[in-house]
């Protein structure tokens, strides 16, 4: 292949446009990186360590293994369903026989859980659903046993867990209850005479939905359900242990499972369904971590109500919202890194005239675009066009990568962190603007790539089907960035929220500072709150219910743009505060750049809120220079395009033929290779009872 | 199931939001839309007709053929690639039985044509390869042989083209050239002493990619070569009739086919790749309607270049971007049509405090939302900010379908019509638009119905991926967007672009007025064009090669804007038009309503370009009004959401179980079914001759 991930691209900078036909190129041959000297160099292997952020060998070992068993690692496309599933079970099975996971949750510490995220990070490069089905049973049902259990529950479930013999899964949401899981219906009385609960699904509406491993794979979970003790009280929603299928996959009695359907992706993880008819468990199978249940019924709690201790057990799991943080700016990392390497080895259209003396354009005429010669056509990444929409995603991919690590970094030590209810506030806002801000740029990769975006095996188009659900599960994105704004408003009334520094003259603002796009967001956050707290005023004279129907149906609105703009502001802090701390130029001027294109760019997108807000006096001619110097810092970044995706270090076979040299790829030659690859089905999954693995204790 | 397509939505106007509770609801019954009297009425069956266009009758026959042959044409998820294939053969074969399509190409007429769309539109709402796999068929092979052929060429071939006796592809684009497809580099020679034609591919790159049909089913293609004549002369892009494979499927000799592979939808559609090695084709086997090259060799052609008689074949077959505008709003009404009505019939969170003692609300301990009780939650369609991600979308979708349908009224009359060139310019923006917002509203529906719109059973994100091609096919949307531009730019140096009216003093500016946004979108564009002009006005002192590459390095973002406007401005214009010929109100006003959310929505959408472009003097007022009004609107919209979605008179098979009843689908005693639907893969689809079809004449 002859784009070898480190040459540096050709620079287009200080040099006009209308000499880029210089580079060498000729569309009948394999294309080519055109390689020159950039103004600075980029430190690649340092920024990677950066945005990797912890257990880089551990990464690289994870590489090297999916390398050496490429034959079950690498991406696979058209399979079907069950395939699909098998597949997710006999990667986890090479997880399990390598131990990587081991002591992760028998030991937690700050760093076992770093080389978790280190591991589920690396799965979740070769396939979401990996990822997921192996968090599902590690990451919710085993730290559900860890974090809400007794010591004596941990000591008896936790080992075979870690080493996946006991295959659990999550029962929370319902069908008729999902971003309101307080809402749900399940049932459990306790009986002092059997000392057993009863658990039990009382409507349809209470049917345990979407839940991952449920409807082929897991033989016990965590179920969620409302207890009400023999006096009659009901004591809120509290986790059980329960029981689902037998060693050999036979369903226990009581219980009926089904499967949700095929999805839109993610269809390795079965995500299922589960009834329960007055289901009898075992006193010692309610996780006390938090509350218990004493043999003759009595209740005791650490929590004044069910409520509030659901709320803390809740609040011990949102683990989940740092992880799709990240996750969400490892398939920009991925999209883009296709995308944009692409657009440095696809040329298309030339100028007219020159050549090929049949072909003179006759453009007017016609409409079409102008025609080209065979020869000097221009590199995609070449097109002003191109550049705008896919490198101020590459520099928002920079500024959201240093906040979630920082996230990271504050939930793996957030049982010493002052401040837990900031850690789950970080994480709503984040989860939501870095979804929402992968969604668009995986959009954006696969229609800048044309076609070959479309094609299954360019991942893009396949990509945003399998993480299209982080959008909506662990929280909605709507209902987070409301809790966000709620805390604002709060803070606010209480008069604990500064006032913004005051637009400084005109003169004085050079937009490309980063004073300038933090100040402002920080006035448009501002002005936007006070907006809110206006909006809701009336609401204080109003019953606890008119106020809650004033604030869904007339506030909205401007409570989403809060915790929206919120969250672009914390991540453009925590960037700034990590470089900082940079003393590599070379690493330090490449973030600066970044950081730089992505507040311009998000004050650009956001400028109709910015303008309506009033945070500028003469929002036309701020706005103006806004754009202006997004798109000339687009072609200042230009020339380090390459660089900087090549800084991500995703390895090759976790990336797209369209990456490399994709037209040898499509050479008349390989057909055969390139047939065999998606034609024939996965074959050699172990299906020992439907789970892939050997599970002696099953 | 409980909700009648026709029932009237509850009616939140009038009634402030508060008081949504005391709908009738209980989440453990199947949920029901509630009843209640609309301020006014929308006339549903006129409105459908209006949307539909034409051809109500055919579309109805169509729906019912769906219905009665449901076994066949249900929608179907989960399939292999190749059980995909079978299954678009199969409904293929129905409608050829049926005869749906006799005299569309060889009795060309409007009236024909209208028929012949109506067919294709209704297989569009069932699914997107089937439609693509006909249109391939009949609206790009058999077209061109319609359109470029000779009458003798049209009389020899059409009739089995048209009975699908004669299946064939349509060979354009190749791999190194896509949207600029002028580079094609296929060479056709003529040797006038066998008087055959050889056809070669000369490099990789060269290769035909992305022809629907090649990979499996074609028996001919309509290839496009670059013709040299016996004198040496290279006489630009012309198109020949070659076969491709015998009858019973055996490859040609010296052609070479493969398949391009899994796409990320649209995998009904068999795309191929074809390399030609030396191929001979009989002289009478190129398309001769345009150009002819006599038995000695002698060329003729009633165009001066090559390229200027490519130019106006392709023209003839711009028909694609039409349809695509259509098909593009079709998805829009499929994916509001059930993102609505689960709206609907939805319900999340309620009051805190009411009932259900144990459950207390303990908001601000935990930042989670507020906790439910199992009474009294409010429907989705309820919450302000569910109403501004959908009724705007919900109003567009009106607008494009007018703009659309009248495009597609001047497309069926073009050979009459006065301004063809305009109708190309149309077709490109419109496409480009329309296709955008599809997407965008795809993603939007999706999110917006949670986990349930992830299901592939609801259809909606399955739809976003079979259209995302849309995006990029028969012209990616950038490269469309810029012929509008350029066309305006043309006009504005020619003196021939009216001044738009200047903005009226800001108390008389009334933002729900038609006239305020239109007139704010004339502005503008015409803003943008002066802008555009600006910056090509260096370019005129540069040669023909620094001004293209200046134009597309440094003036595209202003370009595709000036495209991007200039579209949703027709939209705006062609939709005023029809809503002025309406006489009967309950027609009229929605149609009314629908417009003036449009224009605000397009408004607050692009207020930072129109603040930076200077349409207003005073930005952050307008703005600030127009964002209230169309928040307005939407609450204005919402007890006529149900009414303005089940006009598009989807049948019910091609919507999906969240639209319903969903309760009740989810049933326990559902199991089977439901399984049974998705778990058997598609059996009985014909096979002989891996077309599904038996063809007599192969």
């Amino acid at each position: 292949m002859t784009a070898a991930p480190t040459a540096a691209v050709h620079c287009t900078r200080d040099t006009p446009v209308d000499q880029e036909h210089s580079l060498p190129n000729s569309t009948v041959m394999p294309p080519k990186l055109a390689v020159s000297a950039a103004p600075f160099t980029v430190n690649q292997s340092r920024l990677r360590a950066l945005l990797d952020g912890h257990d880089v060998p551990m990464r690289d070992r994870m590489y090297r293994l999916f390398e050496t068993r490429a034959e079950l690692f690498a991406p696979r496309y058209g399979l079907t369903v069950p395939e699909e599933r098998e597949l997710v079970m006999a990667r986890w099975a090479v997880v399990r026989e390598e131990r990587l996971l081991e002591g992760t949750l028998t030991a937690y510490s700050p760093a076992s859980r770093g080389r978790y995220d280190a591991v589920m990070e690396s799965c979740g490069y070769v396939d979401h659903s990996f990822e997921v089905k192996m968090g599902v049973h590690y990451g919710l049902f085993g730290s559900s046993v860890a974090l809400l259990g007794s010591e004596e529950q941990r000591r008896r479930w936790l080992p075979d867990i870690e080493t996946a013999r006991m295959l659990g899964c999550f029962a929370l949401t319902e069908l008729g209850h999902g971003s309101n899981v307080r809402g749900i219906e399940t049932m459990a009385t306790y009986d002092p005479h059997t000392r057993h609960f009863t658990l039990h699904t009382p409507t349809e509406t209470a049917q345990k939905y979407w839940i991952g491993g449920a409807a082929q794979s897991a033989r016990w979970a965590v179920v969620f359900a409302k207890l009400t003790t023999p006096d009659g009280v009901r004591r809120g929603i509290h986790p059980f242990v329960v029981r689902l299928r037998e060693d050999d996959g036979r369903v226990c009695p009581n219980i009926t499972l089904a499967d949700v359907g095929v999805k839109q992706g993610l269809n390795g993880v079965d995500n299922g369904r589960i009834w329960f008819d007055h289901v009898r468990v075992p006193l010692s199978q309610m996780l006390s971590g938090f509350s218990q249940v004493l043999p003759d019924g009595t209740y005791r709690s650490a929590y004044k109500t069910g409520d509030e201790q659901f709320a803390a057990q809740l609040a011990a799991l949102t683990g989940g919202r740092v992880s799709i943080s990240v996750g969400a700016v490892n398939r920009m990392k991925t999209g883009l890194s296709i995308a944009i390497r692409y657009a440095l080895s696809r040329r298309a259209f030339a100028p007219s005239g020159d050549a090929d003396g049949g072909d003179d354009d006759d453009d007017e005429a016609n409409g079409e675009e102008v025609s080209a010669s065979p020869r000097q056509e221009m590199l995609l990444m070449d097109f002003q066009s191109h550049q705008v929409r896919l490198l101020p995603r590459l520099a928002s991919t920079y500024v959201f990568a240093l906040a979630a690590n920082r996230l990271k970094q504050r939930w793996h030590h957030r049982t010493t962190d002052p401040n837990v209810k900031e850690i789950h506030l970080w994480s709503s806002g984040l989860k939501a603007v870095t979804t929402w801000m992968m969604s668009e740029t995986l959009q954006e990769c696969r229609e800048s790539c044309g076609g070959m975006g479309y094609l299954a095996e360019n991942r893009i188009g396949v990509l945003k089907s399998d993480f299209d659900v982080y959008l909506t599960y662990e929280g909605t994105n709507i209902v987070l960035v409301q809790q966000v704004a709620r805390a604002l408003l709060n803070a606010y009334v209480r008069g604990q929220y500064p006032e913004p520094p005051p637009e400084p003259p005109s003169e004085m603002q050079q937009v490309r500072e980063a004073a300038f796009a933090q100040h402002a967001l920080e006035r448009l956050e501002h002005a936007l709150v006070r907006e809110l707290a206006r909006q809701m005023a009336p609401a204080k004279a109003m019953s606890a219910a008119d106020a809650f129907y004033w604030w869904n149906g007339a506030c909205l609105d401007t409570a989403v743009d809060v915790g929206r703009v919120s969250a672009y502001l914390l991540a453009y802090r925590v960037a700034s505060e990590g470089i900082a701390r940079e003393r590599d130029p070379d690493v330090r001027r490449p973030l600066e750049l970044c950081r730089a294109l992505y507040g311009l760019y998000v004050l650009d997108v956001h400028g109709s809120l910015c303008t309506r807000m009033g945070v500028w006096r003469d929002p036309a001619t701020v706005l103006q220079r806004v754009h202006q110097q997004m798109i000339a810092l687009c072609r200042e970044m230009r020339p380090h395009a390459q660089a900087l995706v090549d800084s991500f270090a995703i390895p090759r076979m976790l990336l797209a033929p369209i990456a490399f040299d994709w037209v040898s790829r499509n050479a008349r030659e390989n057909i055969g290779a390139v047939a065999a690859r998606e034609r024939v089905a996965f074959r050699d999954a172990p299906s020992a009872n439907g789970t892939g693995m050997p599970c002696s204790r099953m």
